[in-house]
Formats: structure tokens, C-alpha cells, sequence
């Protein structure tokens, strides 16, 4: 991986170290190894050093830590658990990265208002695990274990947000350090509230451009009393997209509707010897009561069916379920498997359902004789869609290629109207196709609350807006 | 109603009002009747006239109308069809009304996709009117048939958002004019997105000091194929409440769950005769299929008998279902019927359902010795609940105590972490609170989003922001 030069630090940047360490102690770090894993997330990017790597305790410290760096317009970086896509916590101007992870506490769970607020660092997983005995459970799953902070940062979502939707409506309520280091809390516990500004949503997908967020407060769920599983086999992958648009319009309050292509398929076979027909194949999930999740099975069978579907399997024991979803969560190692060594290149986008399968069919051409393996699988009931290219990064030319799919990708969907990510974010991946997306006048907008919020641009420069 | 004086037109008012009328022609008025009708909403707030009341007939049109009126820094208030309840249309500092009601034309409906875009004139009835044969709805109800662009501007909701969301998750996107006359499309029809900042949100609940909402894409839903309403009397409006919240928590589906007070039911047995139990009643009504509907009227019904309910009723036929319902229905003029001549004064505030039961029990307190009629209903699914107050608007000395009860009430939601208002808005009437709601730095950050987007303060001047 391309490591970008170790910046030479101004004597600004110098003070601000020296007082973060006097501050934080060993919770403040310039050692070339933490500055290394702080300097890009799983994407293709290239890593970009911090000057400092700083792992504060509480929302006070945070605030702390942004109003020195405020006064000396040293840039500023939260992360996460590092899983983002786009280089969302590369630090491109250097800079200090906050590191959210020590702020892990679960602060309070509420069973009978269904919420939880929790210190940003928390994960999903941690807040699930904890929850285990309230018969509640947060849904969003965007795959990876992150922290309930990066999850709001860009605004994630994932297989299950066809049903519970994805952090924007499952954020209730956020603590937020502004630019200057004030404090504010979004919104209150409330349910529903319309008083003023919606500033929850305002900071829910900002990447940490306008403000560092350090509490989150989140929607739970009751675990269902029932959940099954089922998979089935299209000809065409028009045939399985058209039975998941009919599964959403008859109203079945689908958890999950996964589609995996050919290549998809041929990989988890290739790693976990499934033996499955290598064709488009869908995967749900039902929640629900144990009548409910039967006739929302039977619901869907019909429909898949009549859709010139194939090799139905449905379950609703733990052990089987797992067994038919095998393919969908081997994806990611199976398709690792497809070329070892190399590195997956995951990029999204999401259009009106009705374009899914117009936008996949000129997608799978365009890659069709591509000499990388690729894969798509789309978290079909929303219209999000994810393309992966297993691409050497030995090989610029594989890199520039992989990014040519990826400006074809992301024109389609724009073409079709459609989004540039639907899950994975901005970043500074795709910041150049925000003008193309929303128009010059509401990426002004953008800019606008940008330089409202943080006028001195300290708060992850360089992200989400494109250079003027 | 107390009136306003008629402003004297300054010269920049005169000028902006004689080319609007060479722009629109009689869609420009300054009849005194009209400018009186467009001079305030349902509510208690006195009547204050604007300049000028425009009816365009398209986007470009508001956009020359706000391009000429920021010019001479005219202040201008967007009105739908003047149903909200805390002062929003009153023009403050006189200016132009925006009649939005000429924008009426349904744009696109996409069956496949579930959404429809829209005019921001056009009203959920005439939405829903128009999606009659394409077996999809449009849930959002908030009792009167107001505007879809009144609706987003006060971030409304009503009786089934406990199933359907409100319009921060019912709208997909919206067509604005901002202050400068630029216009601006919040975001693509993809269900999802996360490429920058959320602008829809933004202007969701803006209440038209950010920009004029012009155009509304909305999600539609189907038509359930099974639809069954239940009443429910309880002792004691704790075991109501917590009949509602175990509902929920249950994860029933339930579509809407509404509480009445005792007075409430009292004001539905002398407007219609009813004869029911003058007890805390609930009412319940569930979508799904004939299956699942059967099924969770089967487990409230339960959950309610455990909390000490009887005289249950359900039903799927829809005479009786209407029957069952009768007095939810009847709930506004009922409440009429209790004081004829009197205005409602109706406000409501939402709190973490847990709080619910203690929040309706002080607010009882309170109000017990009103001298005038009150009553008391909440959409209690989310912790959102109402209180009108039937006053006389010649006695100066109702008002006033109307306005303590209404102190109260917000202030005993405050206490325990709910909102001022769950649904009605901020208009004028409840700026006062915004600071002790959410802080002075969440205000500031508010405040620095309405400077960013409207430096003149032309955009519906006085309202949500409290004065400085």
C-alpha cells in the first residue's frame, strides 16, 4: 500500500502535541505504528499519517482536545473502528486523529422506551452482547463490527435496513463536540419531536465534517419471537430483483433480501464446496411471530415461484438457517479466496427499485470481461447494490481500471435516478460525483452548513464536499 | 380575534407589490379579505396581515418571487392550507404570503418504486384520492387534509405514525427555493443514501425559515389487505398507557393505538349519544393480513384484559369498525360541542413512553379545576399526547391561564426528557422553549443554519428561532 510521506510537523502542530500528551498521557501517541493504523480504513485508499493519535476518555476531553486544535487550525480526524470505504479517516491534511475506541461505555438502556445511549466507540456487536437478557436488539448490521459512532458518522445501514431502516431513522439522539469545542446535545428521547431544526439528521451521515459526535442514543427492537430463513435460484437476475419488488409491494415486512450473482455464487462455491447452481439467488429473512413468519414464507415462496424460481429451501431452525444463508455470509472470504493476496475493492450505490435491474444488467456488462475477479450482491428491497473487485495493488493499471468500473457504476445509478453510495459514504472516494448527484446549487447548500459549522475547516478536511 | 394594524407600506414594499402583480396578475392579491384569510392558522394566535398574497403556479415562479423579494428584503411566509397550530403563517413583519394551493398537480406516481411526487399544494386527500386504484396510500395523517408542503415544512405526523413514520421518514425528497432564489432538489429518489449531507431533513420540519418547499417526493405503501379496529376501557389511564406500551414492546405492528381521557369520552357521549364507559379508553387499529391482523388483535386483547381492560370490541367489517372508532372520530367537534362558540386552543408535547403515564397524570392535576371544558388524547404508541383547551377568546383572563396550563404541560415534558411538541411545530407560539428544551449551544447551532441559509432573515421571520 502507497503510505504518503510523513508531513514534517509546523511548529503549531508541534504545540499541540506536546500539550495533548501533557493532557493525555500515553492516551496520546506519535508512534509511526499507531499513526500507521490510524491512516486508512479498508479501502483502496492509500494511507495518510496523522501527527498524533489521540484516544480521549470523555465527551469533556474531546472537547478539550478540539479547542486547542481549533485555536491552532490543526486538522482533526475521528475514528472509529477503522472499517470505512471511501478513506472517510485518512487524514489527509495530517492532523490529530481521534480515536473513539476508549469511549466505550454503555451509558444507560431504557427496555421500556426502547432505546440505549452509549459512548461513541461502542460496537454493534459490544451493545448486543450487553443487551442479551432485555429480549432487545439493535438491527443495523452493516457488516463489519463497527462503533455505533462511525455507524452514524456515515450513516450505515446494511442487510436488515429494508426493514428497520438504517441509522438515519435509528438514531434518535446525539451528543455532538462543535467545531469550537461547545457541547450539544441533538434531540431528546422522544419518540417524534418537531421542534426546530432537525440537528440529529443533520450530523447523521456529516463523516465527522461538522462536529465530532460522542454520544449516540439508538432505536431497539424486541428480538423476534420467530425468525426463518429461505433461498431460492433464478434464471435471470431480472426474475429474482422482480420478486423482491413484489415481496416489498404485497407489504411482507421482509428482514432481509439479499441477491448474490453467478460470480458471487461461483466463489462461495469455489470456497466452501456448496455445490449450489451458479445463478442468481435471493436470501430472506422473516421476523415476526411463528404464524406470522409462516405466511410471510409462504408470501414469498408463491411470489418466487411465479417468478420462475427455483430450488426453494425455507427454515426456521437456527442451525438450518444458518446453513441456507451459508453462501451470503461466506461472501466476503469466499470472494477473497477467488484471488488471494489481493485486496477487494467495495463500492455501492442504490437507485429506485424499479432501475435495479436495468442498472445490474449494465453493470454485469461493463465488468463482464473484466481481469479481476468481481462480484455484486445488492441488499435488493432497498435498491442497494455492491460491486467488489479483487484488484492487485501492485498493478496500477488494475487500480485505474477498477476505478473506471466504478465511475460506470456510479453513472448508471446517477442516470437511473440513483445515489453514488447508498451505504458505504463519501469519504473523499466520491466526493467527486456529489456536483454530478445533487446539482451545483445543493452541494452549495452543503457547503454552506459546512462553513456555518466549522468556518476554519478542522473537522476532517477534505471529505464529503469536493474542492471548489 | 384580535387583529393586527394594517402596516403602512414602505416604498420596498410597494415596489415588490406592484411587479408582482405585473408577474402574476390576479394571482397577486392585496384584497383585505384574502390577506385577512392568509393572516393565521387554527390556532389561538391573533391575526396578523401580510402585504400581499401570491398564488404561483410553478417553482420558477416562487423563485422570481423570492429572487425579487430578498432584493428588497421582503419578508415572506409560505402557506399551505393554513391548518397548523403554533402561529406558523402569521406574517410577523407583514410581507409576502405564498399561497402554495395553485400547485396542486400530482407529478409522477412510480407503483413499482412506492413513491409519488408532488406538488406542495397538494393535500394527503387529493394524494390518496388520486392513488385510489393503485392499491398504495400515503399513511401520514395528522387529521386535517393539509398540504404535503405544510406537512414537511411542520414535520407532521398524526395517529399512524407509531406504524408508518412521520414525514422525517415518509418524505424522500423535496424541490426548494432558498432565500437567494436558487433551486435546489434535496436528493434522488434512491431509498437510501449516503452521499453528504442530508438536506432533505433539513428543510423537513424548517417550517419555511430555511427555503420554500415547492415539490415533495413521498413514500407510498400498500393497501393492507386486512384491516381491524379495537376499543378497550380501562380503570385508570396508567394501565391504558401501559397496555400501549407493552404493545409495542411486544412488537405488534399495530397501525394506530389512541388514547382518550375520561372528558375526552365524556364530550363524545354529549355530542353523539353514545353511552360509552366514561373511562380512559383506547383504541386500536391493525393492518396486515386477515391472518396477522387476527393475531395481534388477539395479543393486545390480551395485553389489555391483563392491565385490567374490559369492554372490548373488535371487528374487521368496516361499518363496525367505523362504529368502534366513532368517538376518536368525533373527538374535534365533540370537543366543540362542550362550549359552543369557544376556540381550541389544542397543543400537544411527546415524551419516552415510560414517562407517559407520570407526564398525563401531572397535566390531569393541573387542569382538574379548569374553568373551562378540556380533554386530553394521545397517539400514546409514541409518547405523543395532546391537551385542548376550550376558551373564550373575549375573556383575556382564559387565555392567560390556557397559556400557564400550556407552560406546564411543556415544562412537565421537559422534566422528564421529552419535547415541547411531538407534532404540531414551533411557529411562534413555542420559541420560548427551544433553549430549555435543547440548550443555548443546540439553539446556536439552529441559529448558525438559518444565517447560513438566510442572511436576510426574509424566510418566515420570528419563527421556530427565539429573538436573540
Amino acid at each position: 500500500m502507497t503510505k504518503g510521506t510523513v508531513e514534517t510537523m509546523t511548529s503549531a502542530r508541534e504545540t499541540v502535541v506536546a500539550r495533548l500528551k501533557e493532557m493525555l498521557g500515553e492516551r496520546c501517541s506519535t508512534a509511526q505504528a499507531v499513526r500507521e493504523q490510524h491512516g486508512h480504513g479498508e479501502s483502496y485508499h492509500p494511507t495518510l499519517l496523522p501527527d498524533a493519535v489521540c484516544m480521549p476518555a470523555s465527551t469533556g476531553e474531546v472537547a478539550e482536545i478540539v479547542t486547542l486544535c481549533a485555536e491552532h487550525e490543526v486538522p482533526i480526524v475521528p475514528f472509529g473502528a477503522g472499517t470505512s470505504l471511501e478513506g472517510h479517516v485518512t487524514p489527509l491534511r495530517g492532523g490529530v486523529t481521534l480515536d473513539m475506541r476508549e469511549m466505550n461505555a454503555i451509558l444507560a438502556v431504557h427496555p421500556e422506551d426502547m432505546d440505549a445511549t452509549v459512548q461513541a466507540g461502542v460496537t454493534r456487536e459490544q451493545l448486543n452482547l450487553h443487551l442479551r437478557d432485555t429480549g432487545l436488539f439493535f438491527p443495523v448490521d452493516p457488516g463489519a463490527d463497527a462503533t455505533l459512532g462511525g455507524m452514524s458518522a456515515t450513516r450505515a445501514s446494511g442487510t436488515n435496513a429494508v426493514r428497520y431502516g438504517t441509522m438515519r431513522e435509528n438514531v434518535v439522539s446525539l451528543t455532538v463536540v462543535m467545531a469550537d469545542g461547545a457541547i450539544l446535545r441533538t434531540a431528546s428521547r422522544a419518540k417524534k419531536s418537531s421542534a426546530g431544526y432537525d440537528l440529529t439528521r443533520i450530523f447523521v451521515g456529516s463523516e465527522g465534517t461538522l462536529g465530532v459526535i460522542t454520544e449516540v442514543t439508538v432505536r431497539l427492537y424486541g428480538i423476534p419471537e420467530a425468525i426463518s430463513s429461505a433461498s431460492c435460484v433464478f434464471e435471470s437476475i431480472d426474475q429474482a430483483v422482480q420478486t423482491a419488488v413484489e415481496t416489498i409491494q404485497c407489504g411482507v415486512p421482509v428482514a432481509r433480501v439479499e441477491l448474490l450473482n453467478t460470480d458471487a455464487i461461483r466463489a462461495c462455491n469455489h470456497y466452501s464446496k456448496l455445490g449450489l447452481p451458479e445463478q442468481p439467488t435471493l436470501f430472506f429473512e422473516f421476523h415476526g411471530s411463528e404464524r406470522g413468519v409462516g405466511e410471510q414464507t409462504e408470501t414469498v415462496q408463491a411470489l418466487a415461484i411465479d417468478n420462475g424460481g427455483s430450488h426453494w429451501q425455507s427454515t426456521s431452525d437456527p442451525e438450518e438457517r444458518a446453513r441456507v444463508w451459508r453462501a451470503r455470509h461466506d461472501m466476503h472470504f469466499a470472494s477473497i479466496s477467488m484471488r488471494p493476496g489481493a485486496k477487494v475493492w467495495g463500492t455501492d450505490v442504490c437507485v429506485p427499485i424499479s432501475k435495479l435491474p436495468e442498472c445490474v444488467r449494465a453493470v454485469a456488462e461493463d465488468i463482464a470481461d473484466a481481469p479481476f475477479f468481481t462480484n455484486m450482491l445488492g441488499h435488493v428491497g432497498d435498491g442497494n447494490f455492491h460491486v467488489g473487485f479483487l484488484i492487485d495493488m501492485e498493478r496500477p493499471e488494475e487500480l485505474e481500471l477498477a476505478q473506471r468500473y466504478n465511475d460506470r457504476l456510479v453513472r448508471h445509478a446517477l442516470r437511473l435516478g440513483g445515489t453514488c453510495t447508498g451505504e458505504h459514504g463519501v469519504g473523499y472516494g466520491k466526493s467527486r460525483f456529489l456536483v454530478e448527484e445533487h446539482g451545483a446549487e445543493a452541494v452549495h447548500a452543503m457547503r454552506l452548513l459546512k462553513q456555518a459549522y466549522d468556518p476554519k475547516n478542522i473537522l476532517n478536511p477534505g471529505k464529503i464536499l469536493p474542492a471548489n
